[in-house]
């Protein structure tokens, strides 16, 4: 009865995963980021995207360690936040997203720029030794740059996967080419996503559930 | 001082539908449906979605309708409800997703099917004359297929953008090949996402937010 297709969540998993590594040239990345990749191209069914994307030495353990230490998860869209799986966070971290908060609008309209870029002059408070999570806006990246150049507190990874047409590709080869001693998770071009960036955040979290030395 | 980057939000969204209006070919759609067509590749900056988009003849219409009429917003996942801008629905349409609901947990281990499937179950109150936007799971596309086939109620548009690796292409290839007589927008292949089905509904906003008559 009915239509004939994989009910079964764990073999639909297992068979996803077992697609993307026979699609996926793993071999370039360093294995402690693999989980990562592999997460990523899960969410938008695009194998062809891990050739486009950098994962700087450090991030996925600086990723994994704000994590474990408590550090909140800085996101510029609902959507990113909404993507994140909660329950897998290993200190009940916070998720902080300011977009809607009235006087951003205030501070978008005074400077001339969008929502998503003015949020993040809300973002002081909360920056520092997170994670940012950037799915959505190209302007939230390219403002969370200027803070950095003018000496603002460092978060310890930025997730940097806005996407579209003006500025996404833009924003993320300033990230790739100046990260700002900070470490990092983009891609190149117009592709990104709240799908992709939340999942790079659940790849970390399942890392940092795993037990010491045996993640990855 | 700062980046070199476009920040007014109006010049943002104006050349990004003028960058999308020249990398896509319109022609083939209803001019009803361009809004839809665009808003779809400007939610994932892939212009090349737009060559295998389906939107049935009463698509447009039907959603719109639906919005007008009061109808709710029936969606697979979060992220879907957290992309459609809430502020635009002309009705104060209500947005419903039942994946999180305890008892989904319960009917997905009875039938041994994901929960997102098994949310289908619980959508009988309110799936009548509704938008249904699936933009994560395959496999609520397919359960709302087979309720459908089981003489369940209809929708009045099946938004259907599931994506992924392993019953994405399937699922809207059993709804394009036979829509059990509901207008429907879908995509081939394995590319989808809540970004794109939210963005879809937000399209159909605008559009029954527009005077009658002066719509498209």
């Amino acid at each position: 009865r009915g239509l004939d297709y994989l009910r079964d969540p764990a073999k639909i998993y297992e068979e996803s995963f077992r697609q993307i590594r026979e699609a996926v040239d793993l071999s370039r990345f360093d294995p402690a980021t693999h989980d990562l990749v592999i997460r990523i191209v899960h969410a938008c069914g695009m194998p062809e995207v891990a050739d486009g994307l950098s994962v700087s030495a450090e991030a996925v353990e600086a990723g994994i360690a704000a994590l474990r230490a408590g550090r909140p998860i800085v996101v510029d869209a609902e959507m990113v936040a909404h993507g994140i799986i909660r329950a897998n966070l290993p200190e009940d971290n916070k998720i902080v997203c300011r977009l809607n908060l009235p006087k951003v609008r205030e501070i978008a309209e005074r400077d001339g720029t969008t929502r998503s870029a003015a949020q993040v002059d809300l973002w002081k408070d909360v920056i520092e030794g997170s994670i940012v999570a950037i799915g959505n806006a190209p302007t939230a990246l390219f403002r969370l740059l200027e803070k950095l150049d003018e000496g603002g507190a460092k978060p310890a990874l930025i997730i940097g996967l806005p996407v579209g047409f003006v500025g996404a590709a833009e924003s993320k080869a300033e990230l790739k080419g100046n990260p700002r001693g900070v470490p990092f998770v983009t891609l190149d071009g117009r592709l990104g996503g709240s799908a992709m960036a939340a999942a790079a955040v659940n790849a970390l979290a399942r890392g940092a559930g795993e037990e010491a030395g045996h993640g990855g």
